[in-house]
């Protein structure tokens, strides 16, 4: 049998991600210890521990957010052609969540669901260090249903990217991994970004047998999630033992820069210097945004990290996770 | 017949306002123009133009806001004790507003009103030289009835905060001057803004009178408005025209500073040097929200201009009319 004949894509990127207005006001130690909050962690909490978080959190500010979109955010600003695929409710926060993604020139299609429940929200704490302590109400969002998804759509971008903390409502990872089947169907790219500590300890097993078989191509890690999903507390250990399962893998270490393996080849960047860290909200989003986009665009593996530490840099130089200065500028000649 | 004895002030200011929440993103100059908006100006819009404007606007950030709860939250901020008394509707941005005012330490009695119209919304186009455009749909904002001001409260409170924008709608105005006169019977003080241009232009009469009539105890300006309200283009004839029939006096002159007037004395202070101004939503908010903690504290008056001027520059360095700064800490020692 011959091998199918491939449309070339006419997106960059298709995403299914949380669709999350972030609700984020600025907090001291102290607060995130009285509140027994997982300082720099994401828990998911139900409307009554949200409700009881908002009210005890000071004056805030409503920033779209969500990891997958902010990642399209920063595709898309740095010139990359994006869809989102998530869900919102028929509420202002939904209509906040889709405005600001539709305005940065991203497709998003997926039709609102009713009022209840309401829009996502992620409330964020942010301390003096800038580490940002997440509680997501996970809302509409979780109720992401499989026949959201077109699969001629999916079909027609060059990397399908999907979050890991979506994989946690049942909906949603079946839809994602209808997604997948569509994506590697029609020859295209299957990147995956593992998201944080919690998901991978209820569903490494899913993580792991998906990579065995073949359909990650792109995964993204920080170094914490690297070892939970490899059982290995050295760094280069779990390195080592996924290199040769995933064409992709890249792996952030904070301020000590980021690591990719692909083809043999091991690639390295510093973290970009900035002048103060204000809030690390989104820095894994929007390194994933410049390393894809250098992907996308087929730049050397080194020229991808480079462009995901300067979208990184810009984040976490300001409060919330969506690129407030003209990322295609800033890697201009990068 | 003996004066009332009158008890004292158990709050320091208590405001009567618009409850609204900003909606705002950076614009350029040429979206100003092609969206036909007046710069740096203040114009009332209605649902259609707010969707269409919406519409049009980049990726935005949604903080609460309102002239004079913008002041009452750098008072508070300051250490003032405060209470606010506004409209907003049952939905998620009336529930934002309510917990940021709140969580600000700053009471807030006014029940939502009901689903629609929706809570007040400022869409702001923030131009890269920091000037601000603001397009308000006032939504549940302009049906605060009077009946929802407890006169004993107002009675209690050192100074009664009246903002100019909200002369415009019928139901609050006749809410303010029901205020004003239980204000004047406790043998408070009321403090008026002027808001803008526009309001003049429609209730300059009603200004005029009420000033003539010796209602208003300290008035607050910016030179265009104070030349709107006496017919005086020169600064200074302006302030000659008002000063006898106004016990304080301050105008307000952008990066040229601020003058008060009061009991013959004139007080002059310059501007705070800032190194970049980011955006000037608010600034005459928070200069006010200075200038009337100086005079709950009964500072001098150049000291109280001294205050307001710092209380604006922390303004104008951020996005958002809301203190980000501990102003407290900010204005020690001042």
């Amino acid at each position: 049998m011959s091998e199918p004949i491939l449309d070339v894509p006419t997106l960059d990127v298709i995403a299914i991600g949380n669709a999350i207005v972030d609700v984020m006001a600025p907090a001291e130690d102290a607060d995130i210890e009285r509140l027994g909050l997982a300082k720099g962690g994401m828990t998911l909490v139900d409307a009554d521990r949200a409700r009881a978080l908002y009210d005890a959190m000071g004056p805030a500010r409503e920033i779209s957010g969500g990891s997958a979109a902010n990642t399209l955010a920063g595709l898309a600003a740095l010139g990359a052609k994006c869809a989102f695929i998530g869900q919102v409710a028929d509420d202002q926060f939904g209509q906040v969540f889709a405005h600001d993604i539709r305005s940065g020139g991203i497709d998003f299609a997926t039709p609102a669901r009713g009022e209840e429940p309401p829009t996502a929200q992620c409330l964020i704490f942010v301390t003096p260090d800038g580490q940002r302590t997440m509680n997501t109400f996970l809302g509409a969002s979780q109720f992401l249903p499989a026949a959201a998804l077109d699969e001629t759509v999916i079909a027609s971008a060059a990397v399908l990217y999907l979050e890991g903390y979506l994989w946690d409502p049942e909906e949603p990872r079946r839809a994602m991994r209808k997604a997948i089947a569509a994506a590697r169907a029609a020859g295209r790219k299957v990147a995956f970004t593992l998201s944080d500590a919690f998901v991978i300890s209820r569903h490494g097993d899913d993580f792991r047998a998906l990579i065995e078989a073949g359909q990650i191509d792109i995964l993204f890690a920080n170094e914490h999630e690297l070892a939970a999903l490899t059982g290995k507390d050295d760094f280069h250990d779990g390195i080592a033992a996924l290199a040769d399962k995933v064409p992709t893998l890249v792996v952030t270490r904070s301020e000590n820069g980021a690591h990719a393996v692909a083809a043999g080849e091991h690639a390295h960047v510093p973290a970009e210097p900035i002048e103060k860290v204000v809030d690390t909200t989104g820095a894994g989003d929007l390194f994933a945004a410049g390393f894809l986009f250098g992907h996308v665009r087929g730049r050397p593996l080194a020229e991808c990290l480079k462009l995901g530490a300067v979208c990184a840099a810009e984040i976490i130089s300001h409060y919330g996770a969506r690129p407030e200065a003209d990322l295609a500028e800033l890697v201009a000649g990068r």
